[in-house]
């Protein structure tokens, strides 16, 4: 005999108990526990769920103890279950460790049939309510349980109420809802099905049917889409059903103890008057705002204004609450820690710890990197001279620009051609969610502030209006129509989830501006992170935003971005196609007084903090155009001869230019560009290049210390795979840095990318030569997976991660497992040789969060980000340390 | 005062010495041991040597050592140095640890001045002879000591003779020499020198110039392509004069106590008659065969024979003599292992072993893998109808086809394009070592089989033909002629160096016979050896040698090169233009029969061993033609119609097929192929292309089971850089396999190459659910190292080898510090995970000696080689075992 305990009376469980109860039921215990009106109930454990799973069955003792614990419930309520006279009724309803908004099965009004639906009508004296309580329980039965079509059920009620002349489901009679029931029996009987009226059937079935939905399609992709576990497993709340819809006297509602919007400390919630949780949740029935529900139901409002100050003390954070009021009196249905925007959380978090509920430490693990990142999006710029197409609920904050989309299909077929998409619903539902993980805002006509479409949108960080009611979307001929203006798919739009404004074609973004709060936030983060957090940029202005964001120091300055201006990149064609190193020497020498120029601006920006400067590092032939380019030019150069046309003197020139630079071109063709001549290679064999560009860097590095500036000039050899390329290339450049400064007191650095895998491999010997290393990660990658980054993503990438090769883009988050334990490596043998080794990472993964916690682990100096992404990375080195403490 | 020992006398030393007494010095020592008549003499250690080189001054006490050894050789000689009327005449010689024949410098006789040369000629009664020995002495001082032109000397000399009508040096008489004494005097005074008459002078100054001799040009340049230390320095021994040259009793020779060319156990000396041995060596005069000695000099031919035997059982090999008779008595001047060609080396050891002097381990070992390989190479296949243009002595052997050149310096620069030369010279010096180098064979006009160009040539295991004297050859204009016909540089001539006979323009060629003593070695290897043996062979043909060379079992056998007939290409293309997987299906359906046919072939041929067959490894597009020549096509087809013609109907067809061919290959194209979509990436995306090969391979197994053979087939998957890739292949792929043999009992691997570093890094995971791993260091090279091999070799990889940032090519034999630290690590990781896990290697690096070491020391389970490179693999595993016992 199993004696395992499967079954928890709300009175028996906790918070704690997350894992055993989902945190819907645990939540329930939770207010029990604190003295809060919860309905009688109890719950099944996930544990249930996952034996079910597993063998089909329910665990052996699961069913027995269930029902002894309905037998408590009766005893609470006073109520029994299948009792003609005075029936218990009860909600079965899934609740998993993590909430999965909509993604799994719940069922009303269970314990109604043809005999309890009349005890009910005769006790609550309103057989309409009795009846279309029932009606509810066939219909959700017949879809959730049994996999009846959701549309048969709605053709039948709206030809009820079309055939009567009713607008309103609240216009159907008690009678109306009688013929209602037969009819709904009727769609049971054409799939050969019947309405179980016993019970204890409906509860077992129910029960069965919110475990299975543990593995419905749409659940697991809400998993997948969010990366979480599929062991997890759902449990089963079964309580007694509080019902909102008795009267105008009875109402369901949604609360949030503060703006989940902004993080305002101020009552946020919605209800609506004599309806079911339902109609609020599905953004069918616009529901009320909660200030008119002080004067409609005092003493409910007052209970629950006093219940929700009591949760936020409890649970020390802003929560999410569901209530439902049954004849004036308010039961609490759920609670859990409020889903909230982006801005939203950094307020709330800097706002608690001002309250004193939670520690500064507590307020940055509260905010993770994404969600801070979220609100450093681009926002809409304000344009008085625009007029938007039309206004909706502003139901998440940020910008988007794209192309309209009317279906989730339609969305994940052209997101793969990297389209960016508004996808644009009547209302949306878990089957939109993986259309919305691929598109970058959305627009619903229907459905409030805490409809499925808002709380997706401010989970994803995405924008979204919600509630536009002047539009009228067309999801099946794919149009949206308002003011007698029709839209379709591919036509573009911007979504302005900030004010709730949306625009045809492109408006203008603007950077956003780091609200007080992220300020607070981010000195605090500062206060606590180890490690160092420096910027990437290659011109002035970027060095700026940098500085202005909080970078410490510029990880890498890249050169060549220099030459790429219309007269700079004529000189380098020059240089590169000359044939001796005097006169690449002479080509240089132009170059020389630009890249100082370069380099003493940024100089000064960076003023008192070190710059990196890496020396060229592309292959020479990407200076060049594209032999394809050349080879079309001479054809219809020699097109137009045959043509008998005759070639002035310029095109004739121009054809022997061509031809020449054709023959270059194919000379300096590479097969694979990326493994070729480029980097420190060319710097070996070409030592005119570099010698050019560290007298620039000094010079520059000179004249900005004239200015009395403090200036740190770090120089960096790209592509260095074996210690003797290091050190041969050092006694080369060393002489020329010391016949710049011939004599002056500054001091400068030579250091490596370790971008190579046989750098990290042979990282002492390195070492034992370079002052300082800095991770490129990006191609550590190419390398260590053998993935050329531009061939990758277009071919094979996104089908690896489709088909699960890889957990996610090895470019945007550093592989840990392979290319990590080189980096792993390099640290320690790079400290084993010279133990003060200055290590830094400023391949594009240093802005990634994964990555910067992987960083601080290792052990690195610093990051290196872009610069925009430089407060993610403050906030996340935090993070890496204060995960450490633990 | 230094007490340190710097001076040996002959007596004191012995072949353990040879670090610190030089070759030469080391032998003369063991040689007086040993009882044979050995000058007196003394040795200088090389420690005084780079005392020397880095001060510029003898070392302390030195010069006193050395003067305390002459004193003892002038009681041991009865004769006094700088005495008239008895003088004591010495040589100053050369002698590093490592034999650099005619690298260093030698000064003879140095002890004669106006007045020691009279008493020499009273002592000897031979005028003729004093003068002669005393103007070789001024003409060696001048040009070895004080750098004087060698020219000016041969004028003196030359013009003597001319004026009296003499044809040879011998018939100038003493008078005649005096004179040529007096004028060679003059060529000093016109430099402001004198000869210095003093003999202590001499002396001093012939060591010091022996020292410095280690450090001229050409020693460097000798031990830079020798690859021999620069630390060595050399030793200097002074050796009572004895001389050859004292008239017909008299005579000098160099032996080997083997023919050095074939290995025979026959006497293999030359000599001549009244001369020193300079002439001997120099090929100026073409010597005598030694069986005339037997009649000529009968008691010091019967020394020489006893001398010999002596040595041999000394020794335990194969020596080299120099010796010299002095009026009928035989004096050995130097002794040392013999250099001999390839062939040789394999016959004495093998007979060494037979004779009972050696064990077969030390044979082994005495036998290099490079050596066994210059074996292998081709020779001239007979052709009755080819007239050869000439012949020489056949002084090393193989067969060399390539342009003739006629000066080192320009086989330098036309090597760099990748010319194969014959270099062509009158004879060969020091000077002409860095052209020989880079030259695939040699023909010189004088010079026999001892002659430098002989010994280099047998040494670099390259053919040669020396002393061909009906050639004439003119460096200067750069011409050789024979027969009235004139040969130019760049005109191509085979010369083959087993027969001596050279041909205009290509011969054809065939592999090499392995000699019996060649498979007597080889059996003894494979007694010795740890590692398998298996081969890299694409088709049966391939397999067939591969057998026959002695592999067990094919370690990679490609399956892509199978589709490049002309057939098949059409279907590949057709397969890679599809638009679904049916139509790839309905291709790859024609192509699996051709395969399957193919494998079985293969399968015969290796019976009872296992074959490793890869799946499809590059990229589709490698199959489509280049984009260049579609362009260029197009275009010429528009050009015609631009010139107002009208296309045929088959032109504008093929117009718009190349049209479509466009537009696949630009889809298809990528920036870096190498780190493309490839190997596993396209067996992931395209599941139907391995199914079609693993159907192919196993029904190939199954039918040659089926003829009673026993087949183990093992399918290796290629590019796996991640745990997953494999383990989704596998999972796909196993159940084909078994519907293929549906019950059959026949046993298949699936394993993977491991050529991504990931794969090193993560092979614990991919050994879980591989069955074997197999190195493919090609790509792992390229990947480690970030080099592109087809970029790289052509752009900067000789450039790095030059500046001596890599040793050497990475891609000839495998780096151990970068690629080897990951496969020691792939090796340990993947046995860590499954146990018995079998490991080898199919890079072409697989044959390389020191790869198949480093292959043993990291514990591999076998090496895969070409065909051709099996038995040097068979000899190296040999070593490596060998080596790892000590």
């Amino acid at each position: 005999m199993n004696d395992k305990r499967y079954v928890y009376l709300f009175e028996d469980g906790s918070r704690d108990m997350v894992d055993l109860l989902g945190g819907k039921g645990a939540g329930l215990s939770e207010m029990k526990k604190v003295g809060l009106e919860v309905p009688p109930g109890f719950t099944i454990t996930t544990e249930a769920c996952l034996d079910f799973l597993k063998t089909g069955n329910f665990p052996e003792g699961m069913l027995e103890q269930s029902l002894e614990a309905l037998s408590v419930i009766e005893k609470q309520s006073g109520k029994y279950f299948g009792n003609t006279s005075n029936p218990l009724l009860v909600s079965v309803r899934s609740g998993a460790r993590i909430s999965m908004p909509g993604m799994m099965d719940t069922i009303l009004n269970v314990g109604l049939n043809e005999d309890t639906v009349k005890g009910l009508a005769s006790l609550t004296s309103n057989p309409r309510f009795a009846w279309d309580s029932y009606r509810r329980l066939i219909q959700m039965f017949g879809t959730v349980v049994l996999g009846l079509r959701r549309e048969d059920f709605e053709e039948v009620l709206d030809s009820a109420k079309k055939s009567r002349g009713y607008r309103y489901d609240t216009e159907l009679t008690a009678d109306d809802l009688m013929e209602v029931v037969e009819n709904f029996k009727g769609i049971y009987r054409k799939s050969n099905l019947e309405f179980p009226s016993e019970p204890r059937k409906q509860l077992t079935l129910a029960m069965e049917a919110v475990f299975r939905s543990w593995n419905s399609e749409r659940a697991k992709a809400y998993r997948e889409i969010n990366r979480l576990p599929d062991d997890m497993g759902t449990a089963v709340n079964v309580v007694t059903m509080i019902f909102g819809n008795m009267g105008n006297d009875s109402a369901t509602g949604v609360a949030f103890t503060r703006d989940p919007n902004t993080g305002e400390k101020r009552l946020f919630a919605e209800y609506l008057v004599n309806a079911q949780g339902e109609d609020v949740v599905s953004g069918v029935r616009t529901p009320k705002s909660i200030d008119d529900m002080r004067t409609e139901l005092p003493a409910a409002y007052n209970s629950l204004i006093e219940a929700m100050k009591k949760l936020e003390g409890h649970y020390r954070d802003m929560m999410d609450i569901e209530f439902t009021v049954e004849r004036g009196k308010l039961y609490m249905l759920q609670t859990r820690v409020g889903k909230r925007t982006a801005r939203a959380a950094i307020k709330i978090a800097v706002d608690l710890v001002n309250e004193g509920l939670i520690t500064k430490e507590e307020a940055i693990l509260r905010v993770s990197p994404e969600t801070l990142n979220v609100t450093l999006y681009p926002q809409v710029k304000k344009d008085p001279s625009r007029t938007p197409l039309g206004k909706g609920l502003a139901a998440s904050p940020g910008a988007a620009i794209g192309k309209l989309v009317f279906s989730s299909e339609r969305a994940i077929e052209l997101a793969k051609e990297k389209i960016d998409l508004v996808l644009v619903r009547p209302e949306t539902t878990a089957e939109d969610v993986r259309g919305m993980s691929v598109s970058r805002g959305f627009l619903t006509q229907k459905g409030g502030m805490t409809s499925h479409a808002a709380v997706v949108a401010r989970a994803m960080g995405k924008p979204a209006i919600v509630g536009a009611e002047a539009i009228s979307v067309d999801p099946i001929r794919g149009t949206l129509s308002i003011d007698g203006r029709v839209f379709s798919e591919g036509e573009t739009v911007t979504v302005d989830g900030t004010t709730g404004e949306f625009f045809e074609g492109e408006m203008e973004l603007e950077s956003s501006q780091a609200s007080a709060e992220t300020e607070i936030l981010l000195s605090w983060a500062d206060g606590v992170r180890k490690l160092g957090i420096r910027a990437n940029a290659n011109t002035p202005e970027e060095a700026i935003m940098a500085r202005k964001n909080g970078a410490m120091g510029i990880g890498l300055a890249r050169t060549e971005r220099m030459f790429l201006g219309t007269e700079r990149i004529k000189i380098m064609r020059s240089m590169i196609m000359s044939d001796s190193p005097e006169k690449r020497k002479a080509e240089l020498e132009k170059l020389e007084p630009m890249q100082k120029n370069d380099f003493i601006e940024f100089f000064r920006t960076m003023e008192g903090f070190p710059v990196i400067i890496r020396l060229l590092d592309p292959p020479l032939h990407e200076f060049l155009p594209d032999k394809e380019e050349i080879l079309t030019e001479i054809h219809a150069l020699e097109l137009k001869e045959a043509s008998g046309q005759k070639l002035s003197q310029d095109d004739s020139a121009r054809k022997s230019e061509l031809r020449n630079l054709l023959g270059v071109v194919r000379d300096m063709q590479e097969f694979n560009p990326m493994l070729g001549f480029r980097g420190c290679r060319v710097g070996i064999v070409y030592p005119e290049i570099y010698e050019m560009q560290v007298r620039a860097i000094l010079e520059a590095a000179l004249s900005a210390k004239k200015e009395g500036k403090e200036i740190i000039p770090e120089i960096m050899i790209p592509l260095v795979g074996h210690s003797n390329e290091f050190r041969i290339i050092r006694e080369r450049l060393e002489p020329v840095a010391e016949a710049v400064l011939s004599g002056e007191d500054l001091k400068y650095e030579f250091g490596t990318m370790i971008e190579i895998p046989r750098a990290c491999l042979t990282a002492d010997s390195i070492a034992r030569d370079a002052d300082f290393f800095s991770f490129g990660t990006n191609d550590l990658t190419q390398m260590t997976f053998g993935y050329s980054r531009d061939d990758a993503e277009g071919k094979f990438l996104s089908s690896y991660i489709e088909n699960k090769v890889l957990k996610e883009d090895p470019f945007a988050s550093v592989d840990q497992e392979g290319v990590g334990a080189l980096m792993k490596m390099a640290v320690e043998k790079g400290r084993s040789a010279r133990k003060n080794l200055s290590v830094g990472i400023c391949g594009e993964q240093g802005g990634d969060p994964e990555t910067i916690k992987f960083c601080h682990r290792i052990g690195l100096d610093y990051v290196s980000a872009s610069p925009f992404r430089i407060p993610v990375a403050r906030l996340s080195a935090a993070h890496a340390a204060l995960e450490d403490r633990n």
